[in-house]
């Protein structure tokens, strides 16, 4: 990847006197030090560079073409490029895969001139890269872009979208932020988000990488670059709505993936997913600026106005943040300068004891005494500028909050004048500042979230391959269907260890009735035909069977209904306290997946369901049972017994482990996983296999 | 309130030639036009007016009398204005009952003074009123906030916090945003937000009204104000948080409600909640800019970029907002500037027409035929700035969305320059612009609802006084406790018409199995213990008696736990589909109330519960009921019965009734209230009345 960004020499293939074609030509002139070869049969000269009607004509080696002549001519331009022994191509033109099926074959035949010479294609449709610290503009766009003023930084952007390269590009200008390299991807024929972000997870200009994506390629490859990543990754997907992803799909022909399940990985793997473009650049700065937070980040807010702590106090609790209790000594210290009949606590109000002492005593006593106090993580300043800004002093602050090692935070209102000043000051000083108090605790919430994926990476290895201890020998399938039925697929769990409900097959009703005798009453009446999955709905299922009577007609029920095609099960009736659901699948894009979250009702109104790659060991699988919105069911809940963890565990890791065994295996249901006093138990399940 | 707001003369007590005593009268000489009287025993003149040693020594009469004194020193002056005839006076002086008690005693003499001399008090503790529109500041707010530039405009503001107004008014000018009023209100020891309510909703200049207050002290009033307003208010509540709510306690001596029932109570008469300052801010633009939408909202896409399109859709998806499907005849007529390979969908993606034909074509083309489609009712433009604004036809394309009776909205990015200019444009001719397409979504949404609260306001009157025929004459209270017992409950629902399961109060174990085999089993033992809550924590519920052993075994069982001191209950066991619960709460702030909710373990891990201020007429209820997340578990979902809207309405206008004609009634639960085939149940059910 390093000679698409370090190039000794560029040709332009389809460079010109005006629009596109000179704009790449004005921008390549920049910075680039290197040789710049433009080519197109029409001009002897571009902005004061020689032109050469073709590649061969160039005597120099050339290292990089970036080509924009019509999609049509493209071929013929990469066999020329061979031709040349060029072997790193940036095709910014359009018209490929996004147009339609000639597009895609277009396209095609692009890669495959590429594979048979040896060369890599970034692209096409796609507005090349840049590369701040160095001014290399290796892209046609608009030079008012680089006019309005990009900061060099430390975040740098992958993003599948061309025109939105350029849009962040002008936004982040714009709000000061700064940057590192910019990637437009296009669409991906060759070169793809994972090529890019590996080279960027090297680079050492770059600290944070941000993504816009409407598909993920290799999803699996990406989620695993992440885990073990020590920068952080923050991605915005677009095509999360139905009406988006349909969008996308025409926009990039790409296919959007099940977002729950990608975005359950990505975040367990310690990726930051943002939903708006500046949400994005905010969270990708504030990851920037913070380098670590104490992931329990309890916050004190200091605020010049009681009613702006207050609104900080429901901002940081929405987003789960914990305020924090100010030591006695730091009371002590700030009641000093508080009116008398004024408690101290935390947000500290600092109207009235601003009004009677004056300013002054933000920097000189309040904030000196908060950044001591060591149940203070963090500390939120709430500032009116433009009326008196000499009592800053934000490199003091500054200085004070890093010897503590503590954060702090700005949010700035106030006059215009005073705005601007204050947040160039605080930029160069790397406080983060922001308008929006939502926003800080939306970065804060995110900055800890990572402090604490971070400090587990040291300890476990999340993507660990299954002892081979732990693993049973795979037992012989026990059906040649594609859906196996429930007594089957819980037959092959309980090889694997997974712990299913006492059931036995019966023919005929005194049998099920001595079998329910042994059992003890109530039991589970189920016919199961071959690959039905609506047991209940066809009314193959009878619960709560007392006595042999109710059991006698429930068996009568249920062969009529079979009409010779299956065969009856009788299950021991579990009383559970609630249900929950595990499964497995085998993602298109993350490969082998294992699931778990809340049964019943639950799990088709408010989905609370986690995903995580397979194969997991048991500190991952615990991680992922932690992770579900309502985890306080499962933590002695209204009374009722924690649930068994350890059990709950080994379920997870043995259920990854037979899809990582089992390749024929494309998605395994338990559910309900049912949970009595505690002990999870599979009560239904199914296998399913691939088509073959 | 007029007096307040148009006084022939203000008598300036605390007026000083330094700090906010001084502020006060500059502000004054800024705009009022009456006389100005500065009070003040140290002074002679004060900014060139004369200054009197006190209230007695004026010549003039006073209308109003603005007070900037010490606290301790407020009752004297009041007297000081009793005297001389001044019957509205604005308190600015703090130290009052947000410092302690002794403050609240000194408030409380404060009221008295003035009750007795039919006086009214604005404040204290408060920064006054603002009129923009008539340049009248009669605040000490620091003059650079005035002189930063403030517009006039149609929205006003109430804020119980000082320093909020300020801020508001800072950030609003900031933002472009003009103002009618701002009113700060301070701790409302007489006036109080319903007052100044009142008479915005009078005041011509006022189109919307922005609240923000961290209680609400007469909410019952507020709710009803908002149900026939015409005028679109939003609240900003602080302190919903814990740690928030703590703050506001501390900050303004007042209590925080239940912010459930709160937000559900004002939401439900047309009120816009706001989560952010800046939030409420740009929904109340939207709906001063927005006199109507139709509330279904389709909306048209038109961006520059795909990635943009499919970010904007994703927005909208979010925020529950439908995408336009573009009639035939518009995408004919965008067809023809499209790339011949491209199909015309919603979002439209101008990037690849604009990069062969220009963009002339957005205004030219592709607006005009998407204002004239009769499936598109918003159309959400997608624009980056600062690149080529000989383009904009911003008057043509606001005419023609006129013209159509079209909303259209921009999503603006761009250069700095071309950014700012763009958005003065469009303020002065009234199209919203924001460069977050999340608020675009939060713009949108709250107009049309608001759009639609408006549509019903025409056919239904909220609160309607239940008529007399529907309410049964109240039984007698069938026990004396403060809590009653499940079956003391039920009997007295079910007079009030709402259904309740089948039970009956039994002696023995003999006569509970007659009575079980009489209704059927499976049956329910109960033990019923006076003031007992928690029956089945307690072990006093035995479900799923099947048999007579079973039951001997219950009864026993129970006859133990309840140690001689309640009866048994026997109940026919529901086979519920789902569990909802209903009730009844008087409230400390919105009186009689009803509650409907979804009930089961749902209710406690992610509560889905809606509240109504009772009486309730059949229409509110209905709507009562669709306003909960999960509506759809309601609906036929997984291929169950829909609930019986009829009887669920029935029961909750009967709830209503029951407690706005027996006041001694302080709460009711219904819960579970079983719903099996689609019919509600009342399974068990707790009526407690009022502490005497």
């Amino acid at each position: 990847m390093d000679a698409f960004f370090h190039p000794n020499s560029i040709a332009v293939v389809g460079a010109s006197n005006r629009n596109i074609g000179n704009f790449m030509v004005a921008n390549l002139l920049v910075g680039f030090k290197g040789g710049i070869f433009p080519v197109n049969r029409s001009y002897q000269e571009i902005e004061g560079l020689p032109c050469f009607p073709s590649l061969e004509d160039i005597p120099d080696p050339i290292d990089l073409a970036i080509v924009l002549v019509p999609a049509s001519s493209v071929p013929s331009v990469l066999e020329a490029c061979a031709a040349k022994g060029v072997r790193r191509v940036i095709i910014e033109s359009a018209g490929f895969a996004e147009t339609g099926e000639d597009g895609v074959a277009l396209q095609d035949r692009c890669v495959a001139i590429a594979k048979q010479n040896d060369m890599r294609i970034w692209g096409p449709n796609c507005m090349g890269l840049v590369d701040i610290h160095r001014s290399h503009f290796f892209t046609f766009m608009h030079p008012g872009v680089r006019e309005e003023g990009l900061l060099p930084g430390r975040i740098s952007l992958i993003v599948q979208s061309g025109m939105m390269s350029a849009i962040f590009l002008v936004e982040l200008g714009r709000r000061g932020i700064g940057i590192a390299k910019a990637c437009s991807i296009g669409n991906r024929a060759d070169v793809d988000e994972c090529d890019v972000l590996e080279y960027l997870l090297q680079d050492p200009d770059t600290e944070v990488i941000a993504l816009y994506l409407e598909s993920i390629l290799r999803g699996r490859l990406l989620a695993q670059m992440a885990q073990r990543s020590t920068k952080p990754i923050v991605i915005l997907k677009g095509g999360s709505s139905e009406a988006g992803a349909l969008a996308a799909k025409s926009h990039t022909h790409s296919l959007s993936g099940n977002s729950r399940l990608m975005n359950s990985v990505l975040e367990i793997s310690g990726v930051t997913l943002a939903d708006s473009i500046y949400q994005m650049m905010d969270l990708a700065n504030a990851l920037a600026m913070i380098p670590h937070v104490d992931p329990a980040c309890r916050t004190a807010i200091i605020s010049l106005s009681g009613g702006a702590g207050v609104l900080a106090c429901d901002a940081l609790e929405r987003h789960g943040l914990p305020v924090a209790s100010l030591s006695e000594q730091t009371k002590k210290a700030i009641g000093e300068v508080f009116p008398d009949w004024m408690p101290v606590s935390n947000p500290i109000d600092l109207f009235p004891a601003v009004s009677s002492r004056g300013r002054e005593i933000i920097f000189k006593r309040v904030i000196p005494a908060v950044l001591e106090d060591p149940n203070v993580g963090v500390l939120l300043i709430h500032f009116v500028a433009g009326l008196d800004e000499k009592i800053l002093e934000l490199r003091a602050l500054k200085e004070k909050a890093d010897q503590f090692g503590k954060v702090v935070f700005f949010w700035l209102m106030g006059l215009q004048e005073g705005c601007e000043q204050f947040r160039r000051e605080a930029r160069a000083l790397g406080i983060p500042v922001h308008e929006d108090v939502s926003r800080i605790a939306e970065c804060l919430r995110t900055a800890s979230r990572f402090s604490g994926h971070q400090l587990s990476l040291g300890t476990v290895d999340t993507i660990a391959a299954p002892s081979s201890a732990s693993v049973p020998k795979t037992p012989p399938f026990p059906s040649s269907e594609k859906i196996w039925d429930e007594f089957d697929s819980k037959r092959f769990l309980s090889h694997w260890k997974i712990p299913v409900v006492e059931e036995k097959m019966v023919q005929r009703p005194d049998e099920a009735w001595k079998t329910a005798r042994q059992m003890g009453l109530p039991v589970v009446l189920k016919g199961l035909a071959p690959g039905e999955t609506h047991k209940t709905e066809r009314g193959l299922v009878q619960l709560r069977i007392m006595n042999k009577p109710l059991l006698e007609a429930a068996f009568q029920h249920i062969q009529e209904k079979l009409d010779r095609r299956g065969r009856i099960l009788i299950q021991k009736e579990v009383q559970s306290d609630y249900e929950l659901m595990a499964g497995f699948i085998r993602d298109d894009q993350f490969g082998p997946c294992v699931m778990f979250g809340l049964g019943g009702i639950f799990s088709e109104l408010e989905p609370d369901v986690v995903f995580a790659m397979a194969p997991l060991d048991r500190d991952s699988a615990l991680k992922l049972i932690h992770r579900i919105r309502n985890k306080r069911l499962l933590q002695g809940f209204r009374g009722m017994t924690p649930l068994r963890e350890d059990i709950m565990t080994d379920i997870l890791v043995n259920l990854g482990n037979v899809g990582v065994a089992c390749p024929q295996i494309e998605q395994i249901d338990i559910n309900p996983l049912a949970v009595s006093k505690g002990v999870p138990l599979a009560v239904d399940a199914n296998v399913i296999l691939k088509a073959s």
